[in-house]
């Protein structure tokens, strides 16, 4: 009952260890439902972007030197020799001493090197008075000079965020391989834990776990899939609740029934379904210290405490990293606020123990955390009151009031 | 032609003041579909949390005083009268002298107050023995502790994160109330822009902003509706698409087709729709000049220029902050960062400026600023290069290079 326990690093490189390196596939959606997703592969442009020089503004194509001399009180004087439309062909020519009308984005005539704007110019007739001289290049976007061909834009690994998107559509790609989400069966297992949306018998309460598991799956880009409520008195059927998600996602979640109590079966159970089977049974931290990890049919399988804020802190703690890494995403480092603690704080002997703070300023404006509970780990609103969590190691036993501490935020 | 332009700040305004100050509309949805979702109601707890007195513990449901004497070496006897299951029926009852068995979660028996850890004692035949006196109330987590009936639990517009969504599932609520995304229309408008996915004939671009502006819609929570491209030579089509997306969705945003040009009628063509009509045609900065605003059947219409940086910039900008609060979220402060400008930079003469930023950070770990382009506004790898914006104002000529600028993250 006394074996010793896995630190949380130690659990972590076991879990690491136990994985493949690599994202668990690729899949080809349309650009349009790309955003949030994870390129799975580099993106070479096919083109130039623009294809074409192109005019910035609406005005009128020149050769440069044709306005050197202009001058807001001595106009130079040009012929208007046609226009140039956007989305025409590129065949017009320009030759000395005339101008083409252009407009935004339109593709410059050969001969032109340059686009007077119209707010420079006055027309007279069939000639335009050009008040201000232009320089070569100017109000002209060159060919390929945001885009080359051949260019690598994004590479395979980058989030997708609109402006990603954009880069994308600029190339004309409707279509790209991003890798597929890891879908993350979630299973909540104990004789008292009943349906929402129904009356609740006495003795019961609701199935937290099942909704706060599937919503922080969804927020790290996987898909959950509920397998629902199992009891845990009865052997069978939890062992086909398990067996029926390990066959049919990629990542199985489950939370209760991991304690040491007559009726803490969830881990017996799991090494009867295949090798290696359990991993990690226990880690040294508070709160989730029953916390366990299986491989079994090569899919891991994470046993999670029942109570609601044991169960999501460990999420935070070794669970999302994995959802991260199977999805082909790299975990971005948790934002650190710097604050003073209100209260002396005790660390659990012997455990790595976590916190969950709320954060406030006090009057001086310096950032003060307070526990967001009264220490009673099965509270729900602990967590949703927390705006980050503070962590104790297992050899400090407390910290003072007024300490300066570091906050994870969530 | 050199008519005032409403300053960034008076443009604000006056679209602020066009808008009903209420969020769009109410749905009942099912939480499971929750995340990410605001609030369109408070939520009043039906009930306790617990709704009765558990144990946190595997152990032995005990009367605090027998136990006050219980030492390492000299354990108190009682006796093992019978067992308390979770989820059962809170029926049994304790009498002095005596425990029974619990598990975590399950109710407390009538006449004990507290739980002894099983870790703390041996059980021999009938007895129990108890190594360690528990205090009144340990281990037991009290009926209502966590929340009680009648609490107001979550507060309209809050956004639901996973943490929101356990709270209301700790209720056994099923479904509940949030404000209904607004639906956006976008329109590209443009005789040169192409459909992706398809060749691009000479002259041709590929249609970005049908894609960016779809996805930074979808990032702030509403839902995008693209109505394709609508070629602006063509009025009565252009109208037609323009009528149409007023007629489905609740705000339209059209992109190109908004400068001085003979080709720019996207916003005489507004004015013919309904009144009032244009209420903003013109703002003070850049990129973005040509932005235009109006209210057309009660809907919104946001008139942005052709070129993808200018368009996404004043999405940022003006847009944004329309949608979050149609749609009932408050806007969150821009993230803010201080750093050091490698060049010198200009502003537009007259115009508040904003130059796309790249940040890094240099030999002393000093963060610096540079301009993610060469300054071409046309340029779509600009933003996706960038990692935020600097503003100068309208009265700024120029800022030094190594002068300390604040960035806008995106």
């Amino acid at each position: 009952m006394f074996k010793k326990l896995l630190t949380l690093k130690e659990a972590k490189q076991r879990i690491e260890k136990s994985l493949s390196p690599k994202p668990l596939g690729i899949e080809r959606i349309p650009l349009k439902r790309a955003v949030g997703r994870v390129l799975a592969e580099d993106i070479i442009s096919p083109l130039n972007v623009p294809p074409f020089h192109r005019s910035t503004v609406d005005g009128y194509a020149v050769i440069a030197e044709d306005t050197f001399h202009a001058q807001e009180d001595q106009p130079v004087i040009l012929n208007l020799a046609g226009l140039v439309e956007a989305g025409a062909i590129s065949g017009s020519e320009l030759s000395k001493g005339s101008v083409l009308e252009i407009v935004t984005g339109a593709p410059l005539p050969t001969g032109s090197n340059a686009v007077v704007m119209i707010e420079n110019t006055t027309q007279k007739d069939e000639t335009i008075l050009v008040f201000k001289p232009v320089a070569k290049g100017e109000n002209i976007m060159e060919k390929g000079s945001d885009i080359h061909k051949d260019e690598i834009v994004l590479r395979k690994g980058d989030i997708l965020s609109h402006r990603e998107v954009g880069v994308v559509a600029a190339l004309g790609l409707p279509h790209i391989r991003v890798f597929r989400k890891p879908r993350v069966g979630i299973i909540s297992t104990g004789a008292e834990i009943m349906e929402i949306g129904k009356p609740l018998p006495p003795g019961k309460i609701y199935d937290i776990n099942s909704y706060t598991l599937a919503a922080a799956v969804t927020e790290v880009g996987c898909m959950p899939i509920s397998f629902g409520i199992a009891r845990d008195h009865d052997i069978n059927s939890l062992k086909s609740v398990l067996k029926k998600a390990i066959e049919k996602v990629d990542i199985v979640i489950t939370s209760g029934g991991v304690s040491v109590g007559p009726k803490d079966i969830v881990p017996s159970i799991i090494n009867t379904l295949g090798k290696p089977g359990l991993l990690v049974h226990g880690v040294a931290v508070k709160p989730g210290k029953p916390v366990a990890y299986a491989i079994v049919e090569n899919k891991p399988v994470f046993l999670l405490p029942g109570n609601p804020t044991s169960a999501l802190l460990i999420f935070h703690l070794i669970v999302r990293t994995v959802l991260l890494k199977l999805g082909g995403r790299s975990e971005s480092l948790p934002t650190v606020l710097k604050a003073i603690i209100t209260q002396r704080l005790f660390s659990a002997r012997g455990r790595q123990t976590f916190i969950p703070v709320t954060v406030s300023k006090n009057d001086m404006d310096l950032s003060i955390a307070s526990p967001a509970a009264s220490g009673q780990s099965g509270s729900i609103t602990t967590l949703a009151k927390a705006d980050g969590y503070i962590e104790l190691n297992a050899n400090t036993q407390f910290l003072e009031a007024g300490t300066e501490v570091r906050v994870f935020l969530f």
